[in-house]
């Protein structure tokens, strides 16, 4: 059974509302101070309400979603490319956007990347994540997409995509939902559903996998294993 | 049958103009589901109207650019050396500006770098992206400049330059325009006619470009060939 | 003559509070020129009254913390996992959370670290730290956090915890204190009691040690040490 | 004969007020168009009027001072420790930061570095910018301070110092004039009499430079080379 998103504050903030800084953060019911023996809250932890949310227009289009396209550099990194003498040794990539592309495929959505460079240190990155649907060196990524998507037996209107670049934009357009980062270049950010709050690099691909799985009903369900 | 994607909006935003952060973009006729065969947009796609717009003023002073000028640190990357006992071994650049000096040069704008520092890491990164105009470890920058001006056939009229120091203002005085990042020294950003939005090494350059790809005539026609 | 430095603002910021930028610091009596001999203030200058303080719930809650338990990824870095073909072998540590460490220690406080992740970069910093308590590699890290405080024969009311994704929750929700940075996951933002001021990686921890250290009333001394 | 600093504006903006982002810079008179042979512009450019100023109170304490004390951590880089299973092979440093402390050189006041780390990376960073007064290392930094000033014949009062923790205030606490980054520790931003605009690593030393070069008498001259 497919657990039930409860909106449990009526006023909910629109998403990616960032809480007041460096003071006291919102009241809770205090938790009690305890001498029990261990473990001492096993099973008296109540749920966790999902705090986060999305409007429904974006909920809508990310419904039926089953792959989701991820650009690299700009998306998965900050754009910053490490360069040595013998080419791009080391990549920058953020440990927000490492869970959620795992909570991604435990909820049965399939990430795959397309990009047009590559690398060591970024194969050695996706196969951490378990991603296998790839293409790398790619500068024309729309055949990409459209290889992933046989192969996954899917079309386009389960495809969400985000990319931050030009050469991101003919999968962007054709994907049912598209997503950019805040930092993405004008034309892509003209052209996207859903702007994240975070850069790239910095957590933005995370609340693009936080809206997929909101959208499609695992989001409290995967959270709640997380807060006992 | 293929969805259509309208591009509804007649007023442009100013230039860098950043949509609301981490909610909805701006609204678009929704995209219908799908379920057609591959390729399932190929030559439906409208055409794609850009987004981005400059000044008149600052189009005027950049239509007759024939050769750009880039400084590299704090300009091409954010001004951090990444030392290490061998001296400098990485450099941090950025995927929006390296796609924006290869766009520049479809464009038949010639991207040019005088730099006060050398090293294999720029060196390598300058090939991969085809430019020859370089000079490295160039404490005056204007002998530099009128030299590559020289050897393109080329006077002041029809250079642009970008730096973030005292060393580049030699050239940047000079040129018809002059550009500088958001993180430039004060002097510098004094002296310049355009200031990006971003900072060095994260698309600061690109906002350069993008500025003389529109004041020449070829960003709408380089946008559209990826929009497909 | 030894200079007077007059300490003459009663009004303490609120915590975090951020001086005007780029301008003049707030006014103090100016400390007058003078060509005394070595060594000229030795012994002279006046106490220093700390600038820092935090809200009465937050120091209450604070109070009784014998052992704080950090994430490192996103806590004690900015999220960033420098990967190379052989994995991570570089991570970027704070300094100003490194000496927040320190006095942890110098103050009775055990910082703990738990982690998802390993490598020899991360060890190689806790024990620069003289960190023992640490537990790595570790996906559940609930019971972690219990065996560490059985070896200190402390319970949770004694434990602070401090981190920024859904792995952390299980032991943020049982500790008597729980922190996140302010680019933590939304979900760990709305379960924590304190968000930081600044980011993961950019001094988050150290603000979580300066609560911790005011809480238990050893923030003052340890202060005044460094000022002499 | 030195060069007078010419306010030519009647309202100088305040330090490091920035320029409105993305837009057109501030007008000047235009550029003519040339077609002439080169050096196109030699001996016609105009004298280049310093925009930069500081508040009168900031340049009086700022005025006596030759020697310029320097944290490294946080100061001349943010902060980050790029660690390595060898230690800290990696050093950030900030190319803004580096031409300042030349122009200090070049104005007679000398700058010295006390830390209490050490890496061959720092060193090497050092000695490209011809910095020999420097203690690495140092956990107790007055005494170090005492000695270069001892070495240069100084005493506290021809002492500026810039740090961003608690083991700089004994040496800000004594020096004429202190300074600490944005992002320093609030103990240490509550003690200093100027806080840059820029973060540690990201131009902030070089705003402590300007300073010191602007109540120095240097300033436009010095910027005046670069401006031919």
């Amino acid at each position: 059974m497919a657990p039930t998103l409860v909106a449990s504050r009526t006023v909910l903030p629109p998403a990616g509302a960032v809480p007041p800084k460096g003071g006291l953060a919102a009241e809770r019911t205090p938790t009690p101070s305890t001498s029990c023996v261990f473990p001492p809250y096993e099973g008296t932890l109540p749920a966790l309400k999902p705090a986060l949310n999305f409007p429904p227009e974006l909920l809508l289009r990310a419904q039926g979603v089953k792959v989701a396209f991820f650009d690299v550099d700009g998306v998965l990194t900050d754009g910053g490319l490490y360069m040595s003498e013998d080419g791009e040794r080391i990549k920058r990539f953020n440990t927000l956007d490492g869970h959620g592309l795992k909570l991604l495929q435990q909820a049965g959505i399939t990430p795959a990347v397309i990009t047009g460079r590559d690398s060591p240190a970024l194969r050695a990155r996706l196969q951490a994540l378990g991603i296998t649907h790839a293409h790398f060196g790619t500068e024309d990524k729309r055949p990409a997409a459209e290889i992933t998507l046989q192969v996954l037996g899917l079309d386009w209107s389960a495809a969400a995509a985000m990319g931050d670049d030009w050469p991101d934009l003919a999968v962007m357009r054709r994907a049912a939902l598209s997503c950019a980062p805040v930092n993405a270049h004008a034309e892509v950010r003209a052209q996207a559903h859903f702007i994240t709050q975070a850069s790239g690099g910095q957590g933005a691909a995370r609340e693009f996998c936080d809206l997929l799985l909101v959208a499609g009903g695992s989001y409290a369900r995967l959270l709640q294993a997380y807060a006992r």
